[in-house]
């Protein structure tokens, strides 16, 4: 197994070979996923310089102790409180005689951008997109570890959480009572606010947690993930009830768990986003539900709690052993309710492997 | 007293003579709290098109039911999932015979940007910065009670906490019940993770917390702010102490108290950003610790946990009645333990007026 920094350097050789064949002299990393992929540094606000003779973090003063620790031997320029951060990275690409420069241009603002040109107008500045992140698309054994990891943080306070819940709880509070157990399990912090959606409310797919009373209809939408002391990620959703399950609530359920076996069992090395989605779609269709399923079917996870590759009727993605993506078919009816079942699961060489483990049935609570 | 809908209305008229004066025939409003700003909008992913004959929201159809109760009357434009945001826009800006669009550059990443100008060649695109955030300088009396509000949950929330630390707890943990109690007091969120630094992890201003226990130093550095059901904000920083106060915690203690007095004194319309910060720098100047004071004074907050006015060395920001700001002064050594104080305040017509109101002796706990 290689040592950790082996790794890094590793990932780093990969993005070097592929800046030379894109002929881009360096990449001016700056998206901090990205940053800790390429590094294994868990700050924030630095950025990574990459290309030709360079492999220096820019960074700052309160995290000279920590680079130290996490990136041995990773050169680096540490600013302080005098200058601001870009005139600081402006500073440091005149000092290495840098000339044509890629950024990264879905984490740099237009704003920043325009700084840096003005500041260095010398320089050719070139917009990139994805370079690190279709390196990230394939996971090593470590980082599948680390999304068991948050999968099982998460999959505890789903169980805290339905040993807590009681009738008069409002969604907003079984939301803060559910980060407050993943906190509990381990987790650095929830992947997202959890959505939690009593009744009619389920049938927005991003719904945000109000007021209403977990009693006010037979039934809530948990959609949750938890983020490890890495910087992994899970995402999940289940049902569940606080009385009778409604039928028409169990007949989307059937609907839902049968477009997911159609998902999973596409889900391989050599599909693409689209047939994957396309499998889950076709049985959601064909019950006649085609209408109330308006978003895609799944997307990667890994230190992004959204992230390629990406399972959507217009996704060209090929997929390959190593990724690990969320499955969530989902129907939705307004003024009644949705149902939506999110797994996570790793592509493997011939098939998938099913990451999370939560119970299918609808589980009583409250 | 100003009906809601009015106070928006208002705002929004604000906007549209500014842009005139600018020849900006639309401002495209894409940072998320200038929009709540703009129209009392509380969810999230939407754009305010402002200028000419405009007032448009472009929102996606989770939030149709909100944008009804929360904006009445406000023309909207609403996606469904088969346009994905970028492209909605363009449409949008395409059907309303746009020609000439101001963007807001600290908002918008370069790649948005750039798909912009690329399905929209024919249009003039203007990167502006800071259109909606001057007015946003000055709160109202609705602002006001809001940030007592979210300043009284975050001050409950530090008793709850004072009651409840033991000396095994570690930084994250008290980091976690800290969230927990300020969501418990009736916050949407923490403003931040709340910055826990034990010992010499104070010395640090932005430290994340970690593994060190509360009992592994005497005293603790504790940075916290709520954010309430409007979405305004609080930022607190108190020290407490575990055991008996080691002298030289003392020594940097009294000096910091003396700065915050000496900003305060200075704190009142006409005074500058940097004047502010000048009293208070010259105060830590003169006992010796001007090197270990690394960052500015203070902030604005708001709809935002740092926003403007700033109060630093180089702020050329003129203090207004109305505006809300930290004051923030710090003394950090390395390897010892930092001492940062910091309350909000309320620049009144004669001077200011204190908002937070927890005691500055530092308590004993855990």
């Amino acid at each position: 197994m290689l040592m950790s920094a082996d790794r890094f350097l590793d990932r780093r050789g990969k993005l070097l070979t592929a800046l030379k064949k894109l002929q881009l002299e360096v990449l001016l990393v700056t998206n901090q996923a990205n940053v800790r992929y390429l590094t294994g540094f868990t700050g924030d606000a630095s950025a990574l310089l990459m290309g030709g003779d360079h492999e220096l973090i820019i960074s700052d003063s309160r995290f000279e102790t920590e680079l130290e620790q996490e990136c041995p031997g990773l050169e680096r320029e540490i600013r302080t409180s005098k200058t601001t951060p870009l005139e600081f990275l402006q500073q440091v690409l005149k000092s290495r005689h840098v000339t044509r420069v890629g950024v990264e241009a879905g984490s740099l603002t237009v704003a920043e951008w325009q700084q840096l040109q003005a500041g260095l107008p010398e320089l050719e500045w070139i917009a990139t997109e994805g370079q690190v992140e279709s390196l990230r698309l394939i996971k090593d054994k470590t980082e599948i570890a680390s999304i068991r990891r948050a999968i099982s943080i998460a999959q505890k306070g789903l169980r805290g959480l339905t040993g807590l819940l009681v009738p008069e709880m409002s969604e907003l509070q079984i939301a803060h009572e559910l980060e407050h157990l993943l906190h509990h399990h381990g987790a650095l912090r929830a992947a997202f606010k959890p959505i939690i959606g009593v009744g009619q409310n389920s049938a927005l797919p991003h719904y945000r947690p109000g007021q209403s009373r977990l009693d006010a209809a037979p039934f809530v939408l948990v959609d949750w993930g938890a983020v490890e002391p890495g910087g992994y990620c899970s995402d999940l959703t289940r049902i569940l009830a606080t009385s009778k399950i409604p039928p028409k609530l169990e007949k989307l359920y059937r609907v839902v768990m049968q477009a997911r076996d159609a998902a999973l069992q596409e889900l391989q090395p050599g599909a693409t986003g689209r047939s994957v989605d396309a499998a889950a779609r076709k049985v959601i269709a064909d019950a006649g539900f085609d209408r109330f399923f308006g978003h895609s079917l799944g997307h990667g996870i890994g230190l992004e709690v959204h992230e390629g590759p990406w399972l959507s009727p217009v996704s060209e993605d090929v997929l390959q052993a190593g990724m690990v993506v969320t499955i969530e078919p989902g129907i939705y009816i307004p003024g009644f309710g949705g149902v939506r079942l999110e797994d996570d699961v790793l592509i493997t060489r011939d098939g998938c492997e099913m990451l999370s483990s939560l119970p299918l049935e609808i589980e009583i609570v409250g």
